[in-house]
Protein backbone atom coordinates (compact mmCIF):
# COMPACT_ATOMS: atom_id res chain seq x y z
CA UNK A 1 0.00 0.00 0.00
CA UNK A 2 2.84 2.32 1.01
CA UNK A 3 4.40 4.53 -2.23
CA UNK A 4 8.20 5.26 -2.86
CA UNK A 5 7.72 8.47 -0.57
CA UNK A 6 6.05 6.87 2.24
CA UNK A 7 2.56 8.00 2.05
CA UNK A 8 -0.51 5.69 0.76
CA UNK A 9 -2.02 6.57 -2.05
CA UNK A 10 -5.38 6.42 0.06
CA UNK A 11 -3.57 9.19 2.74
CA UNK A 12 -2.89 11.32 -0.16
CA UNK A 13 -6.47 11.35 -1.71
CA UNK A 14 -7.77 11.97 1.49
CA UNK A 15 -5.70 14.84 2.31
CA UNK A 16 -6.59 15.92 -1.73
CA UNK A 17 -10.51 15.66 -0.54
CA UNK A 18 -9.84 17.72 2.62
CA UNK A 19 -8.65 20.27 0.54
CA UNK A 20 -12.26 20.97 -0.34
CA UNK A 21 -14.18 22.80 1.89
CA UNK A 22 -17.53 24.62 1.82
CA UNK A 23 -15.90 28.42 1.10
CA UNK A 24 -13.67 26.35 -1.74
CA UNK A 25 -15.76 23.94 -3.26
CA UNK A 26 -13.97 24.38 -6.55
CA UNK A 27 -9.99 24.20 -7.15
CA UNK A 28 -7.44 24.19 -10.12
CA UNK A 29 -4.88 21.63 -9.61
CA UNK A 30 -2.44 23.74 -8.74
CA UNK A 31 -4.39 25.35 -5.45
CA UNK A 32 -4.89 21.67 -5.05
CA UNK A 33 -1.16 20.88 -4.84
CA UNK A 34 -0.59 24.49 -2.74
CA UNK A 35 -3.35 23.23 -0.25
CA UNK A 36 -2.47 19.87 0.07
CA UNK A 37 1.49 19.93 -0.23
CA UNK A 38 1.67 17.40 -2.71
CA UNK A 39 3.87 18.25 -6.07
CA UNK A 40 1.80 19.29 -9.00
CA UNK A 41 2.58 16.36 -10.84
CA UNK A 42 1.40 13.87 -7.96
CA UNK A 43 -1.41 16.11 -7.38
CA UNK A 44 -2.67 16.00 -11.10
CA UNK A 45 -1.96 12.25 -11.57
CA UNK A 46 -4.29 11.54 -8.37
CA UNK A 47 -6.58 14.06 -9.21
CA UNK A 48 -7.33 12.72 -12.71
CA UNK A 49 -7.73 9.12 -10.83
CA UNK A 50 -10.36 10.16 -8.49
CA UNK A 51 -12.39 12.20 -11.41
CA UNK A 52 -11.99 8.68 -13.46
CA UNK A 53 -13.76 6.83 -10.38
CA UNK A 54 -16.19 10.02 -9.95
CA UNK A 55 -14.92 11.13 -6.35
CA UNK A 56 -13.82 14.24 -7.81
CA UNK A 57 -15.73 16.03 -11.34
CA UNK A 58 -13.90 18.66 -13.51
CA UNK A 59 -15.85 21.70 -14.69
CA UNK A 60 -15.96 22.94 -17.81
CA UNK A 61 -13.30 25.63 -16.87
CA UNK A 62 -11.07 23.00 -15.55
CA UNK A 63 -11.89 23.86 -11.60
CA UNK A 64 -12.11 20.63 -9.58
CA UNK A 65 -14.97 19.97 -7.62
CA UNK A 66 -16.37 17.04 -5.03
CA UNK A 67 -17.85 14.17 -7.36
CA UNK A 68 -21.71 13.69 -7.17
CA UNK A 69 -20.62 9.56 -6.84
CA UNK A 70 -18.34 10.60 -4.08
CA UNK A 71 -21.57 12.15 -2.55
CA UNK A 72 -23.95 9.05 -3.68
CA UNK A 73 -20.99 6.18 -2.24
CA UNK A 74 -20.93 8.05 1.29
CA UNK A 75 -24.41 9.28 1.73
CA UNK A 76 -26.62 5.91 0.53
CA UNK A 77 -25.31 3.77 3.35
CA UNK A 78 -24.70 5.87 6.02
CA UNK A 79 -25.70 5.21 9.91
CA UNK A 80 -25.87 9.47 9.37
CA UNK A 81 -28.46 8.71 6.70
CA UNK A 82 -31.02 6.42 8.50
CA UNK A 83 -30.12 8.82 12.06
CA UNK A 84 -31.56 11.79 9.96
CA UNK A 85 -34.65 9.58 8.29
CA UNK A 86 -35.77 8.98 11.31
CA UNK A 87 -34.97 12.94 13.19
CA UNK A 88 -36.61 14.38 9.86
CA UNK A 89 -40.87 14.34 10.63
CA UNK A 90 -40.13 15.59 13.78
CA UNK A 91 -37.39 18.60 12.59
CA UNK A 92 -40.35 19.64 10.44
CA UNK A 93 -42.98 19.91 12.44
CA UNK A 94 -40.65 21.69 15.23
CA UNK A 95 -39.22 24.05 11.96
CA UNK A 96 -43.13 24.52 10.77
CA UNK A 97 -43.83 26.08 14.28
CA UNK A 98 -40.72 27.52 15.78
CA UNK A 99 -39.28 28.64 12.24
CA UNK A 100 -35.13 30.27 12.16
CA UNK A 101 -33.37 27.33 12.49
CA UNK A 102 -33.55 23.22 14.06
CA UNK A 103 -30.97 21.26 13.36
CA UNK A 104 -29.33 17.51 13.88
CA UNK A 105 -25.93 16.96 15.81
CA UNK A 106 -23.60 13.59 16.26
CA UNK A 107 -20.88 13.78 18.29
CA UNK A 108 -17.32 13.26 16.52
CA UNK A 109 -14.15 13.25 18.01
CA UNK A 110 -14.17 16.52 20.05
CA UNK A 111 -16.47 17.99 17.37
CA UNK A 112 -20.38 18.14 16.96
CA UNK A 113 -20.83 17.26 13.50
CA UNK A 114 -23.89 18.66 11.61
CA UNK A 115 -26.04 16.03 10.10
CA UNK A 116 -29.07 18.06 8.63
CA UNK A 117 -29.92 22.42 9.13
CA UNK A 118 -33.33 23.50 8.57
CA UNK A 119 -33.66 26.92 7.79
CA UNK A 120 -36.37 29.80 7.09
CA UNK A 121 -35.50 32.72 5.15
CA UNK A 122 -34.73 35.79 7.47
CA UNK A 123 -33.68 33.66 10.47
CA UNK A 124 -31.46 34.49 13.22
CA UNK A 125 -27.41 34.24 12.65
CA UNK A 126 -26.09 30.79 12.82
CA UNK A 127 -22.59 29.19 11.87
CA UNK A 128 -24.09 25.96 11.85
CA UNK A 129 -23.91 24.20 8.50
CA UNK A 130 -24.70 20.39 6.98
CA UNK A 131 -21.51 18.85 7.64
CA UNK A 132 -19.74 21.40 9.76
CA UNK A 133 -18.57 21.26 13.07
CA UNK A 134 -18.76 23.20 16.32
CA UNK A 135 -16.99 22.63 19.45
CA UNK A 136 -18.29 20.99 22.41
CA UNK A 137 -18.04 23.66 24.81
CA UNK A 138 -20.06 26.67 22.97
CA UNK A 139 -23.09 24.71 20.79
CA UNK A 140 -25.90 24.07 22.93
CA UNK A 141 -25.80 20.46 21.00
CA UNK A 142 -22.30 20.12 22.33
CA UNK A 143 -22.87 20.76 25.61
CA UNK A 144 -25.50 17.77 25.30
CA UNK A 145 -22.79 15.56 24.67
CA UNK A 146 -20.52 16.78 26.93
CA UNK A 147 -23.18 16.77 29.90
CA UNK A 148 -23.91 13.05 28.94
CA UNK A 149 -20.38 11.93 27.41
CA UNK A 150 -18.06 9.96 29.19
CA UNK A 151 -15.46 11.37 31.69
CA UNK A 152 -12.42 11.45 29.90
CA UNK A 153 -13.82 13.67 26.96
CA UNK A 154 -15.24 16.12 29.99
CA UNK A 155 -11.86 16.22 30.99
CA UNK A 156 -9.88 16.56 27.64
CA UNK A 157 -12.43 19.70 26.67
CA UNK A 158 -12.49 20.94 30.41
CA UNK A 159 -8.46 21.43 30.38
CA UNK A 160 -8.95 23.72 27.26
CA UNK A 161 -8.38 25.89 25.79
CA UNK A 162 -12.04 26.75 25.07
CA UNK A 163 -12.54 29.55 22.44
CA UNK A 164 -14.55 32.13 23.59
CA UNK A 165 -17.15 33.76 20.45
CA UNK A 166 -18.90 36.20 22.86
CA UNK A 167 -18.01 37.23 26.35
CA UNK A 168 -20.96 34.85 27.04
CA UNK A 169 -19.60 31.71 26.13
CA UNK A 170 -18.27 29.51 28.79
CA UNK A 171 -14.67 29.00 28.75
CA UNK A 172 -13.62 28.22 32.44
CA UNK A 173 -13.88 24.75 34.04
CA UNK A 174 -15.68 25.48 37.14
CA UNK A 175 -18.63 27.73 35.19
CA UNK A 176 -18.57 24.57 32.41
CA UNK A 177 -18.46 21.97 34.94
CA UNK A 178 -21.60 23.96 37.07
CA UNK A 179 -23.83 24.20 33.48
CA UNK A 180 -23.14 20.37 32.95
CA UNK A 181 -24.47 19.64 35.92
CA UNK A 182 -27.49 21.78 35.17
CA UNK A 183 -27.95 20.45 31.87
CA UNK A 184 -27.82 16.58 33.11
CA UNK A 185 -30.69 17.62 35.60
CA UNK A 186 -33.13 19.79 33.68
CA UNK A 187 -32.14 17.83 30.37
CA UNK A 188 -31.65 20.25 28.33
CA UNK A 189 -29.03 22.94 27.43
CA UNK A 190 -29.95 26.56 27.11
CA UNK A 191 -27.78 28.41 25.69
CA UNK A 192 -27.69 32.83 25.29
CA UNK A 193 -25.50 34.35 22.73
CA UNK A 194 -22.90 31.13 23.32
CA UNK A 195 -21.45 31.62 19.68
CA UNK A 196 -23.00 34.48 18.54
CA UNK A 197 -24.70 37.29 20.92
CA UNK A 198 -27.60 37.24 18.85
CA UNK A 199 -28.57 34.19 18.76
CA UNK A 200 -29.37 31.45 21.47
CA UNK A 201 -29.08 27.76 21.11
CA UNK A 202 -31.40 24.66 23.00
CA UNK A 203 -30.32 21.36 22.65
CA UNK A 204 -32.15 18.12 24.10
CA UNK A 205 -30.59 14.38 23.63
CA UNK A 206 -32.01 12.19 21.13
CA UNK A 207 -31.18 8.51 23.17
CA UNK A 208 -30.70 5.07 20.49
CA UNK A 209 -32.35 2.25 21.69
CA UNK A 210 -29.35 1.69 24.56
CA UNK A 211 -29.87 4.28 26.25
CA UNK A 212 -26.67 6.58 25.03
CA UNK A 213 -26.92 9.92 23.66
CA UNK A 214 -27.22 9.03 19.65
CA UNK A 215 -27.51 12.63 18.65
CA UNK A 216 -28.82 16.18 19.52
CA UNK A 217 -31.41 18.12 18.71
CA UNK A 218 -31.27 21.73 18.67
CA UNK A 219 -33.10 25.07 17.74
CA UNK A 220 -30.97 28.65 17.01
CA UNK A 221 -33.69 30.96 17.52
CA UNK A 222 -32.98 35.00 18.54
CA UNK A 223 -31.59 35.69 21.84
CA UNK A 224 -34.85 37.14 23.81
CA UNK A 225 -37.11 36.73 25.83
CA UNK A 226 -39.18 34.41 23.82
CA UNK A 227 -36.99 31.68 23.45
CA UNK A 228 -38.26 30.06 26.45
CA UNK A 229 -41.22 28.73 25.03
CA UNK A 230 -39.42 27.08 22.68
CA UNK A 231 -37.91 24.39 24.95
CA UNK A 232 -40.67 21.92 25.75
CA UNK A 233 -40.68 21.54 21.49
CA UNK A 234 -37.54 20.38 20.90
CA UNK A 235 -37.87 18.29 24.56
CA UNK A 236 -41.03 16.55 23.13
CA UNK A 237 -39.31 16.21 19.53
CA UNK A 238 -36.24 14.74 20.59
CA UNK A 239 -38.41 12.31 22.49
CA UNK A 240 -40.65 11.76 19.93
CA UNK A 241 -36.90 11.17 17.59
CA UNK A 242 -35.35 9.01 20.36
CA UNK A 243 -38.98 6.54 20.42
CA UNK A 244 -38.59 6.24 16.57
CA UNK A 245 -35.21 5.42 16.64
CA UNK A 246 -36.09 2.25 19.35
CA UNK A 247 -38.92 1.33 17.06
CA UNK A 248 -36.76 0.83 13.94
CA UNK A 249 -33.73 -0.85 15.90
CA UNK A 250 -31.30 1.31 14.99
CA UNK A 251 -29.32 3.54 16.80
CA UNK A 252 -27.62 5.30 14.31
CA UNK A 253 -23.80 3.80 15.07
CA UNK A 254 -22.66 7.19 13.56
CA UNK B 1 -0.45 4.13 -9.01
CA UNK B 2 -0.56 0.59 -10.23
CA UNK B 3 -0.55 -2.23 -7.89
CA UNK B 4 1.05 -5.66 -8.80
CA UNK B 5 -1.91 -7.15 -9.67
CA UNK B 6 -3.03 -4.46 -12.32
CA UNK B 7 -5.68 -2.44 -10.78
CA UNK B 8 -5.03 0.81 -8.19
CA UNK B 9 -5.63 0.94 -4.55
CA UNK B 10 -8.41 3.65 -5.50
CA UNK B 11 -10.27 1.44 -8.15
CA UNK B 12 -10.00 -1.32 -5.12
CA UNK B 13 -11.09 0.77 -2.47
CA UNK B 14 -13.88 2.20 -4.46
CA UNK B 15 -15.17 -1.31 -5.07
CA UNK B 16 -15.34 -1.59 -1.35
CA UNK B 17 -17.44 1.41 -0.57
CA UNK B 18 -19.87 0.41 -3.42
CA UNK B 19 -20.30 -2.88 -1.12
CA UNK B 20 -22.41 -0.83 0.90
CA UNK B 21 -26.16 -0.37 -0.10
CA UNK B 22 -29.34 0.98 1.92
CA UNK B 23 -30.02 -2.74 2.26
CA UNK B 24 -26.69 -3.91 3.37
CA UNK B 25 -25.37 -0.92 5.13
CA UNK B 26 -22.89 -3.21 7.55
CA UNK B 27 -20.96 -5.92 6.34
CA UNK B 28 -18.33 -8.57 7.25
CA UNK B 29 -14.90 -8.19 5.86
CA UNK B 30 -15.69 -11.62 4.54
CA UNK B 31 -18.88 -10.19 2.79
CA UNK B 32 -17.01 -7.33 1.84
CA UNK B 33 -14.31 -9.53 0.07
CA UNK B 34 -17.14 -11.76 -1.56
CA UNK B 35 -19.44 -8.62 -2.46
CA UNK B 36 -15.98 -7.02 -4.25
CA UNK B 37 -14.12 -10.25 -5.32
CA UNK B 38 -10.74 -9.50 -3.65
CA UNK B 39 -8.96 -11.70 -1.85
CA UNK B 40 -10.17 -11.94 2.30
CA UNK B 41 -6.43 -10.40 3.59
CA UNK B 42 -6.79 -8.00 0.68
CA UNK B 43 -10.05 -6.57 1.53
CA UNK B 44 -9.10 -6.63 5.32
CA UNK B 45 -5.70 -4.85 4.80
CA UNK B 46 -7.78 -1.91 2.86
CA UNK B 47 -10.51 -2.18 4.97
CA UNK B 48 -8.20 -1.14 7.82
CA UNK B 49 -6.87 1.43 6.18
CA UNK B 50 -10.17 2.44 4.98
CA UNK B 51 -11.17 2.64 8.77
CA UNK B 52 -7.94 5.15 9.75
CA UNK B 53 -8.79 7.79 7.57
CA UNK B 54 -12.20 7.45 8.79
CA UNK B 55 -13.95 6.41 5.11
CA UNK B 56 -15.47 3.10 7.11
CA UNK B 57 -15.95 2.80 10.49
CA UNK B 58 -16.29 -0.62 12.81
CA UNK B 59 -18.88 -1.24 15.01
CA UNK B 60 -18.62 -3.29 18.28
CA UNK B 61 -19.70 -6.33 16.62
CA UNK B 62 -16.61 -6.22 14.03
CA UNK B 63 -18.99 -5.45 11.08
CA UNK B 64 -17.98 -2.41 8.77
CA UNK B 65 -19.95 0.42 7.92
CA UNK B 66 -19.73 3.69 5.97
CA UNK B 67 -17.77 6.32 8.11
CA UNK B 68 -19.32 9.65 9.25
CA UNK B 69 -15.73 11.23 8.05
CA UNK B 70 -16.60 10.43 4.69
CA UNK B 71 -19.92 11.55 4.37
CA UNK B 72 -18.74 15.00 6.00
CA UNK B 73 -15.93 14.77 3.50
CA UNK B 74 -18.53 13.99 0.64
CA UNK B 75 -21.43 16.62 1.61
CA UNK B 76 -19.29 19.81 2.74
CA UNK B 77 -18.24 20.84 -0.05
CA UNK B 78 -20.70 19.01 -2.77
CA UNK B 79 -22.38 20.55 -5.37
CA UNK B 80 -25.18 18.41 -4.67
CA UNK B 81 -25.32 20.33 -1.15
CA UNK B 82 -25.79 23.91 -2.66
CA UNK B 83 -28.41 22.67 -4.76
CA UNK B 84 -30.25 21.06 -1.99
CA UNK B 85 -29.92 23.89 0.25
CA UNK B 86 -31.25 26.36 -2.79
CA UNK B 87 -34.09 23.87 -3.07
CA UNK B 88 -35.23 23.10 0.55
CA UNK B 89 -37.41 26.24 1.34
CA UNK B 90 -39.49 25.88 -1.28
CA UNK B 91 -39.12 21.66 -0.91
CA UNK B 92 -40.94 22.27 2.90
CA UNK B 93 -43.17 24.53 1.65
CA UNK B 94 -44.67 22.02 -0.88
CA UNK B 95 -44.23 19.38 1.59
CA UNK B 96 -46.45 20.94 4.13
CA UNK B 97 -49.22 21.67 1.01
CA UNK B 98 -49.03 18.71 -0.48
CA UNK B 99 -47.53 15.97 1.68
CA UNK B 100 -47.01 12.38 0.98
CA UNK B 101 -43.39 13.04 -0.94
CA UNK B 102 -41.38 15.77 -2.14
CA UNK B 103 -38.08 14.86 -3.97
CA UNK B 104 -35.39 16.63 -5.86
CA UNK B 105 -32.92 14.76 -8.63
CA UNK B 106 -30.33 15.35 -10.76
CA UNK B 107 -29.06 13.57 -13.90
CA UNK B 108 -25.97 11.09 -13.05
CA UNK B 109 -24.82 9.24 -16.60
CA UNK B 110 -28.23 7.32 -17.40
CA UNK B 111 -30.37 8.00 -14.13
CA UNK B 112 -31.78 9.82 -11.87
CA UNK B 113 -30.12 10.69 -8.46
CA UNK B 114 -31.96 11.74 -5.91
CA UNK B 115 -29.98 14.54 -3.52
CA UNK B 116 -33.41 15.04 -1.12
CA UNK B 117 -36.45 13.19 -0.35
CA UNK B 118 -39.51 15.08 2.35
CA UNK B 119 -41.49 12.27 3.16
CA UNK B 120 -44.91 12.46 5.05
CA UNK B 121 -46.04 8.94 7.42
CA UNK B 122 -48.69 7.31 5.66
CA UNK B 123 -47.48 8.48 2.32
CA UNK B 124 -48.11 6.42 -1.06
CA UNK B 125 -45.31 3.60 -1.98
CA UNK B 126 -42.39 5.23 -3.24
CA UNK B 127 -38.93 3.53 -4.25
CA UNK B 128 -37.14 6.63 -4.14
CA UNK B 129 -34.89 7.65 -1.50
CA UNK B 130 -32.14 10.10 -0.78
CA UNK B 131 -28.67 8.97 -2.93
CA UNK B 132 -30.76 6.39 -5.00
CA UNK B 133 -31.17 5.71 -8.71
CA UNK B 134 -34.11 5.45 -10.84
CA UNK B 135 -34.23 4.57 -14.45
CA UNK B 136 -35.06 7.81 -16.73
CA UNK B 137 -37.61 6.62 -19.10
CA UNK B 138 -39.98 5.32 -15.61
CA UNK B 139 -39.36 8.00 -13.54
CA UNK B 140 -41.36 11.45 -14.07
CA UNK B 141 -37.85 13.76 -12.57
CA UNK B 142 -36.36 11.35 -15.47
CA UNK B 143 -38.74 11.76 -18.61
CA UNK B 144 -37.61 15.70 -17.34
CA UNK B 145 -34.23 15.23 -18.06
CA UNK B 146 -34.65 12.91 -21.13
CA UNK B 147 -37.13 15.55 -22.71
CA UNK B 148 -34.48 18.63 -22.20
CA UNK B 149 -31.35 16.50 -22.53
CA UNK B 150 -29.00 16.27 -25.16
CA UNK B 151 -30.36 14.22 -28.59
CA UNK B 152 -27.86 11.89 -27.64
CA UNK B 153 -28.91 10.98 -24.27
CA UNK B 154 -32.28 10.47 -25.59
CA UNK B 155 -31.58 8.28 -28.93
CA UNK B 156 -29.21 5.89 -25.99
CA UNK B 157 -32.04 5.80 -23.95
CA UNK B 158 -34.75 5.26 -26.37
CA UNK B 159 -32.88 2.16 -28.11
CA UNK B 160 -33.93 0.06 -24.88
CA UNK B 161 -34.22 -2.11 -23.38
CA UNK B 162 -36.52 -0.22 -21.30
CA UNK B 163 -38.08 -1.96 -17.93
CA UNK B 164 -41.46 -1.98 -17.63
CA UNK B 165 -42.25 -1.76 -13.77
CA UNK B 166 -46.27 -1.89 -14.47
CA UNK B 167 -48.64 -2.15 -17.81
CA UNK B 168 -48.46 1.99 -17.09
CA UNK B 169 -44.41 2.22 -17.88
CA UNK B 170 -44.07 3.83 -21.17
CA UNK B 171 -41.15 1.63 -22.95
CA UNK B 172 -41.68 1.78 -26.61
CA UNK B 173 -39.39 4.51 -28.29
CA UNK B 174 -42.87 5.63 -30.38
CA UNK B 175 -44.62 5.94 -26.79
CA UNK B 176 -41.70 7.43 -25.44
CA UNK B 177 -41.10 10.00 -28.23
CA UNK B 178 -44.64 11.31 -28.20
CA UNK B 179 -44.28 11.66 -24.29
CA UNK B 180 -41.28 13.65 -24.08
CA UNK B 181 -42.48 16.31 -26.87
CA UNK B 182 -45.81 16.82 -24.33
CA UNK B 183 -43.51 17.22 -21.83
CA UNK B 184 -41.59 19.72 -23.30
CA UNK B 185 -45.13 21.18 -24.52
CA UNK B 186 -46.28 21.44 -21.21
CA UNK B 187 -43.43 22.26 -18.97
CA UNK B 188 -44.15 19.16 -16.59
CA UNK B 189 -44.30 15.50 -16.71
CA UNK B 190 -47.41 13.95 -15.23
CA UNK B 191 -46.74 10.01 -14.50
CA UNK B 192 -50.00 7.57 -13.63
CA UNK B 193 -48.50 4.64 -12.06
CA UNK B 194 -45.51 4.01 -14.25
CA UNK B 195 -42.98 3.05 -11.80
CA UNK B 196 -45.95 1.54 -8.88
CA UNK B 197 -49.77 1.19 -9.87
CA UNK B 198 -50.70 2.79 -6.64
CA UNK B 199 -48.86 6.19 -7.31
CA UNK B 200 -48.13 9.21 -9.62
CA UNK B 201 -45.43 11.08 -10.04
CA UNK B 202 -45.59 14.62 -11.25
CA UNK B 203 -42.29 16.41 -12.29
CA UNK B 204 -40.50 19.92 -13.63
CA UNK B 205 -37.62 20.81 -14.30
CA UNK B 206 -35.70 23.25 -12.42
CA UNK B 207 -33.09 25.70 -14.30
CA UNK B 208 -29.53 26.74 -13.66
CA UNK B 209 -28.91 30.29 -14.55
CA UNK B 210 -27.60 29.35 -17.57
CA UNK B 211 -30.92 27.86 -18.66
CA UNK B 212 -30.09 24.05 -18.51
CA UNK B 213 -31.92 21.73 -16.52
CA UNK B 214 -30.04 21.68 -13.10
CA UNK B 215 -32.29 19.26 -11.73
CA UNK B 216 -35.84 17.71 -11.36
CA UNK B 217 -38.54 18.93 -8.71
CA UNK B 218 -41.12 16.05 -8.07
CA UNK B 219 -44.22 14.78 -6.11
CA UNK B 220 -44.75 11.25 -5.91
CA UNK B 221 -49.23 11.81 -4.82
CA UNK B 222 -51.46 8.36 -4.88
CA UNK B 223 -52.86 7.64 -8.22
CA UNK B 224 -56.12 9.04 -8.37
CA UNK B 225 -58.47 11.90 -9.70
CA UNK B 226 -57.18 14.48 -7.05
CA UNK B 227 -53.46 14.68 -8.57
CA UNK B 228 -53.98 17.55 -11.42
CA UNK B 229 -54.70 20.09 -8.43
CA UNK B 230 -50.58 19.28 -7.47
CA UNK B 231 -49.96 20.54 -10.89
CA UNK B 232 -49.30 23.91 -10.34
CA UNK B 233 -48.15 23.60 -7.09
CA UNK B 234 -44.76 21.83 -8.33
CA UNK B 235 -44.48 23.76 -11.41
CA UNK B 236 -44.79 26.95 -9.57
CA UNK B 237 -42.08 25.59 -7.01
CA UNK B 238 -39.69 24.02 -9.36
CA UNK B 239 -39.82 28.41 -11.17
CA UNK B 240 -39.10 29.32 -7.45
CA UNK B 241 -36.27 27.52 -7.06
CA UNK B 242 -34.84 27.89 -10.49
CA UNK B 243 -34.44 32.12 -9.44
CA UNK B 244 -33.09 31.36 -6.15
CA UNK B 245 -30.70 29.45 -7.89
CA UNK B 246 -29.94 32.29 -10.57
CA UNK B 247 -29.60 34.65 -7.30
CA UNK B 248 -27.07 32.43 -5.76
CA UNK B 249 -24.88 32.16 -9.24
CA UNK B 250 -25.05 28.84 -8.51
CA UNK B 251 -26.13 26.44 -11.15
CA UNK B 252 -24.93 24.03 -9.46
CA UNK B 253 -22.74 21.85 -11.16
CA UNK B 254 -23.63 18.39 -10.25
Amino acid sequence: MKQPHGESVLSRATRILEAFTQDAPALAVSEIARRTGLHVATASRLVTELVAHGFLSRDDDRKVRIGVRLWELATRASPALSLRDAAMPFMEGVHDVVGHHVQLGVLDGDDVLFLERLSAPGAVVNYTRIAGRLPLHASSSGLVFLAHGSAELRERILVGPCTAYTSRTPVSPSRLRALLAEIRQQGYAYCPGYVHEDALGIAAPVRGDDGSVAAALAVIVPNDEHAHVVVPVVRTAALGISRALAVRGSTGHV
